[in-house]
């Protein structure tokens, strides 16, 4: 590993160029922004976590992402690896959220955050608080979700939300490097592949509006994806896609990114799957077999932490190099920005070096270059 | 290893406090009873597999967990690593099936049994024999079906069915730690998730009452489950479900514990899914996501042996270590009870030791101890 | 690895005996011919893969197949290790495709190609000049799907085509040595596993005749199968099933092979399930628990390449030794099948190496002669 770490924890070695490759900024395809006031330990912990409440007795520091927290960053806030959890958050209140959010950022040395706004939480960093706390471009990916609700919540009439949608989803992809879309969370990704008709629309689009919040129904989900689809395909902007593992509001089994065969069939624009986690090798193949799709692990990489080396390595069994994307898909902790980082490195370094002598290290080198940043420059547009 | 083993078969070496740790006795959270008589080559051959007799000309020792019992418990009964299926099975008849199960139970090394009396062949040893013969506590687990199938035996009229097998069940569970369910091979774990009425009820009772036998009605397997969802609520008992690979009866793809995501959103009592293969990540993520869900993958590491590590990393890439169980689900042979505790060592041992510096070895240690015993100790109230 | 390679790159090491049965001549129970012509770039890139061209501005040889032509078919052309892409397609057509292919066919060591002969282009090899070129005893095995669009393409009346098409797949079935279905392209696998009445199939051939051409009518795929399972039984001729990954026409979700869970409870052929990616587990559970069912990775092995062990090894968590099977599936390309051989070899060896001291080495090398081509001479009668 390239990357100088204090303590005694361990890393891996490899050859001069690939590491570094590994050394090098990265391009964070997909995060969130971190919260700016400082925590108490209760929302650290939940923070720590996709899931509910740990049980009475028990607590989320006891978890792979807990023990990572604990070894690789407890050394970027001056401790010493393998500090307790009520050291770690002391020492975390003592520098107070701004000094610990900019140290792990920088720590994590990310080159561009390309950031989704969808969650509209004050407390979280915007995309230019982000890459300026960590000495990084920022850009924006668009929640379709979000942009649906805020119009939804304006009021329009049922005939005009379709048009006011479309508006306002282009006004924003204008300024955006890429669109999202969170339907795995909402109806599963085994929806109806076709986009639904007019008539359809403006039916859902009448219930919706008599009482607007959320977006659950199943039209005007596949209305907003296709809308976008549409859009990122006259903009050339990646269509981003939540896939796999999440919050307990999904159902796992309906977020295997297979059920979106049919969809990628008929999308043009280029489709980008997000987390994947356990459905890799699914994600993997799709991103192998259909050329406008891209395959990233983030997110998977920062909860399986010490595991990530094996997700990263099923991954590379049979995507092509140059459609895997990094992210850290960091939300709410500094913390899960870092690790993200620092796994994708540690990851990538132990797959390239055990594939050393199969593949040359000039090789090795260039596909850590190709996962780590130039596949999502090419893809973003982003120089 | 801590465990000293006979002849050359060879192990994993790791730090001390670890090594401790993995000695201690373990909790076996679900098993069955082993066969108390001298057992036919056929006949044993037929209980190390989950499957159907071995095509002509073809032997099940020709399988990893036939393998295991040659490397590892030859020793056991005196021989050396290696012996012939001939020599092994002789061995075994010349020490009688009940000083083979003791020497094979006690070589485990497990401090608890909690069997499960659901299958009621008398050749099985009951809990207090496993107990007896292994030198430790025994418990019973309650199979709900089993119960059922005994109330419709006496025959009630259908309309006092619900209440029959509700009492029933409660005076069995007032009994016992844990409360199981084989709806994964009646009907598989895509179930409709709601309780059935009470309507729909008598009229599944008053047809099978016709002509009881196996319960494979939907409408009454819903309502046992139901029912027994509320009485381990109401007496804080784990419900455990079998989940993932067993014999050919079930449909793996139907058995994949994400299935039960939206029962597992309405139950109030602990889930613990149990074997899992090969849907592990799926079962660690339910861990890791639900506060009332545990993981377990007894059956999986005897029957994957020599790969079984493998399997136990796949746990840890994502279950909290306060939501991970250890279990043997041996059957009808006492290797299979040996083999389990083996692997759970050895492999838990293989992953700690990897994490060696990344996790300090009290932690490691720690995350041992929870698991193997700490962990059922506190969620079946042993203490 | 026995195998001597020129260059560099580098291999495993394991005991004599098992060196020895590695090095033993395979039987490839499945495989296709490969191109007999010259190859552009454009259509070498195009066989590479099983997905459609590459983004603008990337190569397929961005692969871990990609890499591997590079790594281990170099040196058999007379290249060193790592050649360029550029430099490995001139000395290629240097060679000529004939020379080419008889040096990547020998280096993969095959005593017996089965090769299906259901793509009927001309530009590919026949079975007997694949065992010409390859310096092997060749085979076929018949697609069933092929054989029902030939008779369909000779235009019988609709209630002759059943008989006719039995006839004429008796007729080819007399002189192959197993059957092959490709159902999870036309229909995926979670097809009604009843067979269809008469009534059904003489109304669909009605349809399907009015125009014939692919086959994609599910009552004629269930009928054609059928008849194929039935032949197959009556042979005792092996039924090869495409399952898992492939070519975009299929949707990977509906390849899964325990979605064919009751079709094999019905049907008394053997069954082997082919490639399996990524539900290799599924189908080395399918094998375990199911006397008739067999399974093999090949296409996976040669695809996943650097990877490629890791999938042999998960093929050996669960299956019998005895029902485990090698293929390279190689189409096209000769160096798809040096590559399949050298993977297989060299992954089986990585494998059983791991289990050193738990497998003795006679075991393992038993083992592997069992896999590597035992068992497909048993189950083929192939002597």
């Amino acid at each position: 590993m390239a990357e100088p770490v204090p303590g005694h924890c361990s890393g891996v070695t490899a050859g001069d160029a690939l590491n570094e490759a590994l050394a090098m900024p990265l391009v964070d395809h997909h995060c969130h922004g971190v919260r700016r006031d400082d925590l108490t330990r209760a929302a650290f912990e939940g923070l720590m976590t996709e899931g509910g409440p740990s049980p009475a007795g028990t607590t989320y520091f006891d978890t792979p992402v807990g023990l990572a927290i604990r070894c690789w960053c407890a050394p970027v806030l001056g401790l010493e690896p393998y500090a307790t959890p009520g050291a770690y958050l002391d020492r975390r209140a003592e520098l107070g959220a701004e000094e610990a959010n900019r140290r792990l950022l920088r720590a994590a040395r990310i080159a561009d955050f390309c950031v989704d706004t969808g969650l509209t939480d004050e407390a979280l960093l915007t995309p230019e608080e982000m890459g300026h706390l960590g000495g990084a471009w920022s850009h924006e990916i668009v929640r379709i979700e979000s942009v649906a609700e805020t119009v939804a919540g304006r009021g329009p009439p049922a005939t005009a939300y379709a048009a006011e949608f479309a508006d306002e989803l282009a006004w924003r992809a204008d300024r955006a490097v890429g669109l999202k879309t969170v339907v795995a969370y909402r109806i599963g990704l085994d929806f109806d592949p076709r986009p639904p008709s007019s008539r359809e629309v403006t039916a859902a689009a009448t219930r919706w509006l008599a009482g607007p919040g959320r977006l659950t129904d199943p039209v005007l989900l596949r209305h907003a994806l296709w809308t976008a689809a549409e859009i990122a395909g006259d903009y050339g902007l990646p269509l981003q896609v939540h896939t796999g593992f999440g919050d307990p509001d999904l159902s796992l089994h309906r977020a295997n990114p297979a059920l979106l065969t049919d969809f990628i069939r008929a999308v043009p624009a280029p489709i980008v799957l997000l987390h994947c986690y356990p459905y890799v090798r699914e994600a993997a193949y799709l991103a192998a077999v259909f050329p406008h799709v891209y395959v990233d692990v983030g997110l998977t990489v920062t909860h399986t932490a010490a595991s990530s080396a094996r997700v990263i390595a099923e991954v590379l069994e049979l995507a092509p190099f140059h459609k895997i994307l990094f992210s850290t898909d960091c939300y709410g902790l500094a913390e899960l920005c870092h690790l993200g980082a620092h796994y994708h490195r540690q990851g990538l370094a132990a797959v390239l070096t055990e594939r050393a002598g199969e593949w040359s290290v000039a090789d090795a080198a260039r596909i850590a270059r190709l996962i780590s940043a130039d596949n999502a420059r090419r893809l973003y547009f982003l120089d």
